[in-house]
Formats: structure tokens, sequence, C-alpha cells
């Protein structure tokens, strides 16, 4: 892994790895936190379930595996961060993680179905918003609190939506959330909270700071002291993207035809219809093959067989959703001084052997 | 309504008009036909409602209003061919509807929800996709036809689809598929078949032209003898766009601030987030007002005061949807021979007076 900043541990692997395998795995799945790992006694954990719920929950780990079913679901995570590094060379995002395409990876979780452990608690009245908190310790103004964020009511009771405690069919790691994570399938990963402690069903989607003015997006022109902040686009799906991953930006090709390998992903359980890749700018496109099936929750590897002449060649990967959305062209056309959601056209700059 | 074709009918009204009210009168409405309005008995009308089901049925009108709830959905319609024009202008799309951006529409629909229908005649095996036939007759390669199209069984089991014999409170008008059709809310037009005769679950998406060949979308370079007709993008969802109504394009406005009005919609239940406005050819944005309230099956009308100064002026509108997917800047890079999801930047030209 590529360290990014070591307190709290961020780190991803070189973007040429990920098109190795279809589940990634746990040694080379990116690690995303904003508050060191806490120490968690297991055998004390509880699960706080509450809010407006007919009853209190506090579940063990042990009453969380016996008393509900197990599931598994192949999902992809992605940071909302994805390919910040781009925005930053348009205009510096200082005080964030500099990732290229690496905050990304698809995993096998395992784990209980939230909705199941909403059910035993009852949905009460009002309840339109499941919050999630860490037992992290996250600083920021001032103040130490748990990481957290939420999603809508009928997110959380879909069937995609999990508590992990497996990750890969291992144990899940501490630095992916150990004992017990979100996972929320389709969703920007910050809203996956690591290291739960609690839930609570409520009215309104949570106040934590990740939920409540992180994680927005605001037009090119507003910087953080002209922010609204109360109406920044509060991110939830991902929108769809693709990425180039090998070859690697500045790589020399010693032959030609290139294989062209990456990823592309779409959020909200929509599906990958189409990847594109031009090395004219944009003026044509070759459709890439899309590697294994659709899934609605995990991304698609997909390759394609260029001819390219000597010399230096940029490739341009863009995909297509099923709904027919595609990656804008410019990524100054949607840079936001918090550096997120860029999903523009990747572009991948290569020499070819003369 | 503006004629764009007599028989079969196709007509809309000047997209400066959509903007004066939230619920488009039915006599502003915007048609879309494939062949013109068949002459259906009422009192003999059966719908046919079979494939894979548990039992078939054939009701009547009869039946459908008194066996089942009434429902209404506020939602909009909009035909995948939105601003085709515009894509003609890069490179001519014959033989096909030189729509601007009028045929969208918001109105109440009212009648049986699908799924009340569907369960009916319950759920069988293997059923995967709901298939809907029309009673016109479309010509097409030689053959007659009904107009059909079908949409996944997940979509035709959700509380929004209708089976709609009503509009804005006025029996469905014989234009907009008397006496039933339906409408699927956040899909492309096409998907709301009118003049609906038959429903049939399936496990693959219909066979009709005009769901196994026509409104798919192809790479720029592909033509009609080129394309690979069963790997095209099969739509379903619309994609996140937005207009300019007011000012129209090439009207000349006497006094500055300009009061700039128009429409933005998100498909597939998404939510219009946020419309910005360009007046720099995109490097910067103001953020426009969006009026009445989110609603995850209707448009989002919109309007924003800008101070422009005497001269030419071209503005530019573009959305974001709540996946923070938004539009592509250039009409060029996603022309497509049929000359679908046209969901571009949208300018319009206007001259300040002095």
């Amino acid at each position: 892994l590529v360290v990014r900043t070591e307190t709290p541990f961020n780190a991803g692997m070189p973007p040429a790895t990920l098109v190795d395998s279809q589940v990634t795995p746990i040694e080379r799945f990116f690690v995303r936190s904003h508050a060191p790992a806490p120490e968690i006694d297991e055998a004390a954990f509880r699960l706080s379930v509450g809010g407006a719920t007919e009853k209190t929950l506090g579940l063990s780990l042990g009453e969380l595996r016996d008393r509900f079913p197990k599931k598994t679901v192949v999902a992809t995570l992605q940071c909302a961060g994805n390919r910040r590094a781009e925005l930053s060379a348009v205009e510096p995002i200082n005080d964030q993680v500099q990732w290229d395409a690496d905050p990304i990876g698809n995993a096998e979780w395992g784990g209980v179905p939230l909705r199941e452990v909403l059910q035993a608690a009852g949905i009460g009245e009002g309840a339109l918003h499941a919050a999630f908190t860490g037992l992290d310790g996250v600083q920021e103004k001032g103040t130490t609190f748990g990481f957290g964020g939420s999603v809508p009511i009928e997110k959380a009771m879909s069937a995609e939506v999990l508590l992990a405690y497996e990750m890969n069919g291992q144990p899940l790691p501490l630095d992916h959330g150990a004992p017990l994570r979100v996972v929320v399938p389709g969703y920007i990963g910050a809203r996956s909270v690591k290291w739960l402690g609690s839930i609570s069903l409520q009215a309104e989607p949570s106040d934590n700071h990740y939920q409540a003015r992180a994680y927005k997006i605001f037009p090119p022109h507003v910087r953080a002291d002209t922010a609204d902040w109360p109406n920044g686009l509060m991110l939830g799906e991902l929108s769809v993207t693709s990425a180039i991953c090998r070859p690697a930006a500045g790589e020399n090709v010693a032959i030609s035809p290139v294989t062209v390998q990456g990823y592309a992903a779409a959020g909200g359980g929509r599906l990958v219809e189409r990847v594109e890749v031009s090395v004219d700018g944009g003026e044509s496109w070759a459709v890439a093959n899309l590697l294994g099936e659709p899934n609605r929750w995990a991304w698609r590897l997909w390759e394609i067989r260029l001819d390219l002449d000597p010399g230096e060649h940029e490739l341009i990967s863009r995909a297509w959703d099923s709904a027919a959305n595609t990656q804008p062209e410019d990524v100054r056309k949607i840079w936001n001084f918090k550096g997120y959601m860029n999903n523009a056209w990747h572009r991948v700059t290569v020499n070819v052997a003369g």
C-alpha cells in the first residue's frame, strides 16, 4: 500500500494493480480513516440501536452472529475523494488526502443485513434516516467525536446494506472497521461507517460533521469562507466513473498493440453499460470489453487493445451507466474546494517506443 | 402546440411556455406518437395480463376502476429525443422528430398502481420484466404491430408506476393514450406505452422493435449500417438534464437584470439537487433558485436573475442530481446517430438592449 497519511491511516495501491482481480485482496484494499483505529473490547462491545425505534437494542457481537441471518454481498467501496489529485492540479486543495485513482476496491462483505436489525428494533414513527456513529475519535474544531453519517431509511432497509464483520471470508481487519462496520453499496465510502458503535433512526440526516458539513459539493467559484454550508450538495449515491489503470501515467510501452485496462463503477445500483476509450482527445471513441458479469454493487473491470503509433499518446476513458449518465469532459468545470466526486474523463499519457 | 408531424401526431409547446406552471395543462402537454391514435371500443376493451403469471386476466375498464385502488402520481414524462435538434445541428439525424427542448411535461396521473394488477395475476417464476404492448398500429419494415416496451419487474412492482386513465383530474385524452396507458416515472417516455392493450411478464426485455432496436444509444462514430444493435445501450432511466426556457433563443431582452427560467429533471427517482447558470462559457456558475418542493418523479422549475451588460450573451444551464451526476459539456461528444438523450449543457443566446 502507498501510504498517504500515517495518522490517521490512509493508503491505497498503485492503480495499475487494481485490475489484477475482480475481488481486491484485503492486503491491497485501500484504507480511509478519519481517526486512528480505536481499541475496542470485543467482549464488552454492544451495538446500540435506538432513536425512532419501538425499542432500543444493545447487541453483542455474539448476538449479531447468532440471532440474525448472515449474508454476503460483493460490493465496491469508493472514497468520494477518489482522483482528488487531479482537482488539486487545477487549484490546490489543502488539508485533504491527495488521492490518485486508488481509493476504490471491491470485496465480498459478510455480516447481518442492516434491515434485520432495524426490524428487530421496530421502525418507529418519523424514522426517515438511519444514522451511524463510529467508536473512533475524530478531532475537528477542538472537539473529539465519533465519525458518522446517515442514509435514507429506504436505503437502510434495502437488501444490500450490511453490518459487516467479515471481509473476503476473513474476520474484518481493524483498519477496515473491526469488529463491525456498515457497508452501504452504491454510496460514497464515508457512509460505510467503520468501528460502528451506534445506529439511530431519526427524522433528519445525521448532524455529524461528516454528513452535515463535510462530504458536500459546492459550485466551482465557492471557497470555504463563502460556502453556504447547509445548501451544499449532500453526497449520497456515487456518480458514474471510470479510470485507466494500465498502462500507468507516464509509462513507457514497448510494443503496440497496447492492452489498456481499467475499472468503471456506477452508483446507486445502476449498471456500467459501456466504457469507451479515446486517443484523439475525445473526437472518437472505441468501445472496451467489459469483463466479468453485471453486478449492481460491484465495479466492472474492462480492457481494450489499441494500435498506437510510436510516440506520446493521451489515453482517455469514459463510462456510461444504465441511466445514460456519462462522465464530464473537463475536470476544471467540476472543481470544488473540498475535492469530491471527480468523475471527469480519466486521462493518462503514455509513450510508445519507436 | 407546435406540430412536428401530423401523422403520427407529434407536437410540443414553445419551451418558453413550459415554465408557466408546475403542472402542465393537458392542452399544452407534448404529444409523442409512433402511430395514429387507434379507435378503441371502450365497452369491449379488455386489458390482457399474462405471460409468467399464475393466471391470465382480461380486465375491463370498469373492473380496473372498481376492483383496484385508485392512486394519483405527479410525474414528468420526457421523450428520449428531447433536444434532438441540437444533435442534428452537429450532424443531421434524419427520419426522426426534430425536437427542441419541448417534449417534456409534468402531469398528475390517476389510475391503478401496476403492481396491484400484477399481484392480482400472481407473479410467476422467471418474471423479470413487464412488457407492455399498445393497440396502435406502428408500421416499421413492412409490418404493422403495436408499439411496445418493457421495464424490469422491480420497477413494475414499485409504488409509482400506474396504469393511468386520468390526467390532471380529467379522463385521459386520446392523444395521451386513452382509454389506458402506462406511466413509468423516471424512465424515458417510450416506456409509458399509450393505448395499452396487454401486459406480459417475461424473462427477457420486450422484443418489440422499440425496446430491442430503437431507443438505444451508440458511440458517436457508429452509424445505422455499422451498429451492433444487440449491444447498444438500452435506455431506461433518464439522465439528469436542464433547459433554459426563458428568455427564448435569440430573444431580444429589453432590460437587465434578466429573469432566466427553466426546468431540470433527474431520472430514476433521483432528485434535482442544484441548477447552475453560466454567462462566461462555463468558467463560473451562479446557483439558480429551485422552485416548489423536491419530488422524485417530477421536474424542478428554477429561476435566477442575472445582471447582463448590453449585447449578446450565451446563457448556459446545467443541473446536478442527488447522485452527483451532472450534464456533459459538449453536445458533439455525446452525438449518437439515433439522436437520444441529449443532456449536454443547454445554451441559449440572447441580446440585451443597450
